[in-house]
C-alpha cells in the first residue's frame, strides 16, 4: 500500500513537447465539461455523477443546477448512498448528520453537535455549473480559475439559432484515445461499411493524408484552444493496393467539396470534436470525450442544426429519430466507440505513447498533444482525487 | 512484483500518538480472538477458518479444540485441499505425505521418507485454543507470549453465572471500522428507523457528547485494556435542527437513566465492544470485530444475561430467538453493518486516517485508537503471512 | 502506474545457483515451443495464442505455418480482433490499414498512405515455426538464435518410427510447477487411487527416494538439456506409518522392474517432460508445461508408441481413445493438474521458492533448476511484453 504515481515516471522522461498530456491521464482540470442533459434532471432531483475521478452530486434547486463532492468530510462516505434532504437547500449525512449547503459547500450544522467548533468553517468542494444547448455543464476545477463556458466549447457551438440534440454514453478507454480516434484522419477505414452511406451520397475515400495549410492551431488569448483540419486541403486515396492489386475501394460521389464525408474537423480543449457538414450538409456534429476515470469517459454525441422556425425544429428533431441517432449516433460511431475499447490495452500502461509507432497523417494527431499540453489549465491528479 | 508495505508510509508519518493503530491493519498478534461458537466444531471435525490474514484448520481431539496453520511446510499448499487424516491426532498432506501432530504442530512423518532428517526437527504453526462461554478462542501469537483469555475480553464476561448466546457473519470492513462504529455515540443518527423501538421504550436521541469525566482509559496491568464511555455523563441532543427548523426529533421515554438506548459502551482490545443494558436492562450485548484480512472482519454478536435457574436460561434462549436476535443483532445492527462497509473505500489506502474531519464527540473514539496504539502487544505484518 | 520487477528482487537476492530459474517466470526465451496440433490449424486459417505473455497469430499458407505478433506497430491493436486478409501472404490492420507480410513480418504497405516512409523499412515480430510429429512448434526467440528442434525435445521424441498422439489444455498455474510436479519421485502419492491401474499391473509404491547414481544430468553441446531420473537407482516405500501404525500401502505387482509405474523419467529444457514406460511398456509419454503468462501454462500431453505397420498405427490410436486418454490423460493426470493449481498460490508473490522446506528426494527437482538456470538461453522479461 503506497502512492503510485498516475501515469509511469519512465515514460514522462521519454515524451517531448506533449508531456503535459501524457500527464493528463484523469483530465485537464480547470475546464468545463458536459456531464449530462438538462432534461434528466428535474427539479428537486439528484443525480450522481463521475467526472475526471471525482465522485459529484447534482441538484436542480430553483431551476439552478449545483454540483457537490459526493463525500462526506467526516468520514469519507458517500452522501448519495442515502440522501437525507431535510431542507431543499441541504443534504445531511446519513452517519452522523453532518450538513452541507448546496450552493456554497458550507458545513452548516452537525445535527447532533450544533455547537461544533467546525460549523461554518469548512466546505465540502463544490463546482460552478452551467446550463447551454440542453447540456449541463460542470466546471471541474478551483473557483478562482474559472474561465467562461464559451472559452471550452468548439466555436459555433452556442449559436443563438443552433438546436442541439444528442445522447451519451460510458466508452472503456482513456478518454484521448477518444480524441484523437475522432480526429483522427486516417481511421475512416473503419467506417468503410457504415449503413449511414444509404443515406446520402459520401466520399469515402480509405484515407487521406494532410497537405501543407491543412493544419491551423487556434490559441487566441480569448476563444478555446483547438486543432483545425481542413479536408479539402488533403490528400485522399480512393483504392487500397497490395502487391499491385487493388484489394479495396472507397466510393466517391461528389468531387465537388472536401475529400470525405465531412469537409473537415477540430478538435478543442478539454476534449471535444466539431465535424463539420455531418452526417449530412447543414448538420455538425459535436462529441465530447469527457474523462470518467483513467480508464473510461463519457462519450456525450450531439448534433447541431441552425432552425429559426418551430416547423425546422420540428423538422430536425424528427429527421434526428428517424436517420441520425440511429445510423450517426448509434451505427456509424458504434465502430469509433469498439476501436478506442479495443486500443486502451496498448496505452494502459502508458508506454504506448512511446512504443507507437505514427505515420505521416498522423502529424495532426501531434498538433493536438501538442497544443493540449501548452494550453491545458492544470492536470487533475491522484492527489485531487483524496 | 515486489513487496508493498502494508500501510501508505506517508500516512504512518502523519499519525501521532495512535501510529501502531493505524498500522494494525491486519489486527493485533498475540490476542485471544473468538472465531466460532463451540458449537459448531464437533469431535473430530475439521474447520477452515481465516485470523489476522492467516488461514488455519481446526479440529476437536477428545474433547479439546487445536488449531494448526492450513499450509504444508513442503510447498505450501492448504492441508484441508484433500484432508487425509489417517490418525486422530495427525493430518497428513494429500501431496507428498508430510504428516503433522495436532497438539503440538510436529512434523511426525514424511510417509515414503520416513528416515527424512526433517522428522521431529519441524515443526508447523500452531496456536493455543480454549473455549469458554461457547466460543471457540484462538490465541493468534507467539507461544511465549501467551497471557489469560481474562486480559482479552471485557469485564464481566467470563462471570460463572452469564449465559451467552450469539451468532456471527463476515463483514466486508476493516476490523477497526467495526470498533469504531460501535464506540461512536454520535452514530447512533443511523438507528432511528430501528424496529427494536417497538420491543422496548427506548431513549433514542439524535446524538449525544461526551462532557468531561464521561471517559475513562482502563489500563490495569493484570486486566483488559480498554475505554470506557459512561452514557450518564453525556449531553444529548434530541432535536436536529437546520436553519431554525426543527427537522428531526429523537424519542425520549426515560428521563431516569442514560442518554441512550444504552446506558454506556466500552471497547476492549483486541477490538471487542461491551454495549450495557442493551437491547434491555438485564443484557449485555458484547461483539467482537475479528480482522480476518485488510478488508474483512468477522462480526462475532453476542448477548449475555446473569441465569442461575434452567428456567432463567430457557426463558433468555426464547426471547433470544423471538426478539433479540431478530430484531437487535439482525434488524438494528443492520445498519452499523452496511456503514462499516460504505466507510471502507474513504480508509482503503489509509489516507483515511489523515483525511477525515472528526469533531467533538469523537474524542472518544481518538481515546480508543491511542489506549489500542499502547497497549497492543503486537502487529500482525505481512511476513507473519509468508 | 510504474515498471514492477516481473519477479521480487529481495527473493532472487535469496535463492542461490539456480537464480535464473526464478527470474524465468515468464518462461526461457530462445527454445521451441509447441503450441497447437497441426491438425488445428488448416490452409489460409488463422489461430490466435499466447507463448510466453505475447499474442502471437498464427496462420498456414501453402502448407508452412507463420507465426506473427498479433499487435499492430501503429496504434499497438489486435490485428486478430478483425482479421482482414485481403491477400494470401498479408494482413491488414482493420484500424489504419497497416498491411503486414506473414513470412517476413514487413510492413508491405499503409492502404491509405502508400508513400509512407515507414513501408518497407519496419517489421513487425515474427517467430519461426516447425511442424514436427503432429505439433506445430514455435520458436519463441530472435531470429539470429534460433537453435535446432531437436536441441530442445526429448531424446526419442523425433524417432521416425515413433507415433505421437495427445491432447492440450491450460492450467492455472506457473509452467515451473508442471516440470516440478511431473519431474516429483514423491508426488505419486496423489495418485494412489487412479483408475488407470485397473488397466494394468502396477507397482505403485507410496513414494521413492533416489539412491547415489540415480541422477544425471544431460548437457551435451549439442542435444537438448536435461535431468535424467533412474527408478531402478531408487529406494521405494511401500508402507505409510504413522506411531508405528500402518496407515496406507502401495500396490507391488511386478518386483522384476524399477520401483514404479514408469521405470524413469527425465526433464528437458525448455520444460518437458518423458516418461518412460508409461502408461505402460512400450509406450513414453512426453509432455510439455508450455508458458502462456505468469500464471498459466499449456499442458501438452503426448504419448509416442514406436509403429511401423498400419495396423499397429491403427491399434495404436483405437488404445489411445478407449485406455490411455481417458484414464491416463484425463483421469490420471486430472489429479496433476489440479495439484499444480492448488499449489500455485503458494509461489505467487515468489516467496514460495525461499520459504518451501524441501526433503531429500527433492533433490531431482534442484538438480533440474540448477540445469535449467545454466543452460536457458534467455530469460523473457517484460520488456519483451512491450
Ligand atoms: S461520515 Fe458523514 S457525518 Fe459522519
Ligand atoms: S506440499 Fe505437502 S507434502 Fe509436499
Ligand atoms: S492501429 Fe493498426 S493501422 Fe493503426
Ligand atoms: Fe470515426
Ligand atoms: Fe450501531
Ligand atoms: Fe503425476
Ligand atoms: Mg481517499
Ligand atoms: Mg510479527
Ligand atoms: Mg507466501
Ligand atoms: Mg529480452
Ligand atoms: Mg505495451
Amino acid at each position: 500500500m503506497s502512492e503510485e504515481p498516475l501515469v509511469n515516471p519512465e515514460v514522462l522522461e521519454m515524451v517531448g513537447d506533449w508531456r503535459g498530456y501524457v500527464e493528463a491521464k484523469l483530465g485537464f482540470r480547470n475546464h468545463w465539461y458536459p456531464i449530462r442533459f438538462s432534461s434528466e434532471l428535474n427539479e428537486g432531483a439528484l443525480l450522481v455523477v463521475e467526472l475526471l475521478g471525482e465522485k459529484l452530486l447534482l441538484k436542480r434547486i430553483d431551476g439552478k443546477v449545483y454540483a457537490m463532492r459526493d463525500r462526506c468530510l467526516h468520514r469519507g462516505v458517500p452522501l448519495s448512498r442515502k440522501p437525507d434532504c431535510y431542507t431543499k437547500d441541504t443534504i445531511t449525512c446519513w452517519y452522523h448528520g453532518y450538513t452541507y449547503r448546496f450552493q456554497t459547500g458550507e458545513l452548516a450544522n452537525i445535527l447532533a453537535v450544533p455547537d461544533s467548533r467546525l460549523c461554518g468553517r469548512r466546505k465540502i468542494q463544490t463546482y460552478p455549473c452551467e446550463e447551454a444547448k440542453g447540456l449541463i455543464f460542470v466546471f471541474l476545477g478551483d473557483e478562482h480559475e474559472v474561465h467562461p463556458l464559451s472559452k471550452d466549447v468548439p466555436p459555433g457551438f452556442l449559436d443563438e439559432d443552433l438546436m442541439v440534440l444528442g445522447k451519451h454514453r460510458v466508452v472503456d478507454s482513456n478518454w484521448r484515445l477518444g480524441c484523437e480516434n475522432g480526429f483522427d484522419a486516417l481511421h475512416i477505414f473503419i467506417h468503410k461499411d457504415s449503413t449511414l452511406r444509404h443515406f446520402r451520397e459520401f466520399n469515402f475515400p480509405i484515407g487521406h493524408t494532410p497537405l501543407p495549410g491543412a493544419v491551423t492551431c487556434i490559441e487566441e488569448e480569448d476563444g478555446p484552444k483547438g486543432v483545425e483540419d481542413d479536408f479539402s486541403k488533403h490528400h485522399p486515396i480512393w483504392d487500397g493496393e497490395i502487391d499491385g492489386q487493388i484489394v479495396v475501394k472507397g466510393p466517391k460521389f461528389d468531387p465537388k467539396k472536401g475529400t470525405s464525408a465531412s469537409i473537415g474537423t477540430s478538435i478543442w480543449l478539454p476534449g471535444v470534436l466539431k465535424v463539420e457538414s455531418f452526417p449530412v450538409p447543414g448538420i455538425t456534429q459535436f462529441e465530447w470525450y469527457v474523462p470518467l476515470d483513467e480508464g473510461r469517459h463519457l462519450y456525450v454525441q450531439t448534433l447541431g442544426q441552425a432552425c429559426t422556425t418551430d416547423e425546422e425544429r420540428s423538422d430536425f428533431a424528427n429527421k434526428f429519430e428517424t436517420h441520425w441517432k440511429p445510423h450517426g449516433l448509434d451505427g456509424f460511431n458504434a465502430d469509433d466507440i469498439w476501436a478506442r475499447e479495443v486500443t486502451q490495452p496498448f496505452y494502459d500502461d502508458d508506454y504506448g505513447w512511446v512504443d507507437e509507432m505514427l505515420c505521416e497523417p498522423d502529424s495532426t494527431i501531434l498538433e493536438w498533444r501538442r497544443l493540449a499540453a501548452r494550453h491545458g489549465r492544470g492536470i487533475q491528479t491522484k492527489k485531487d482525487l483524496r
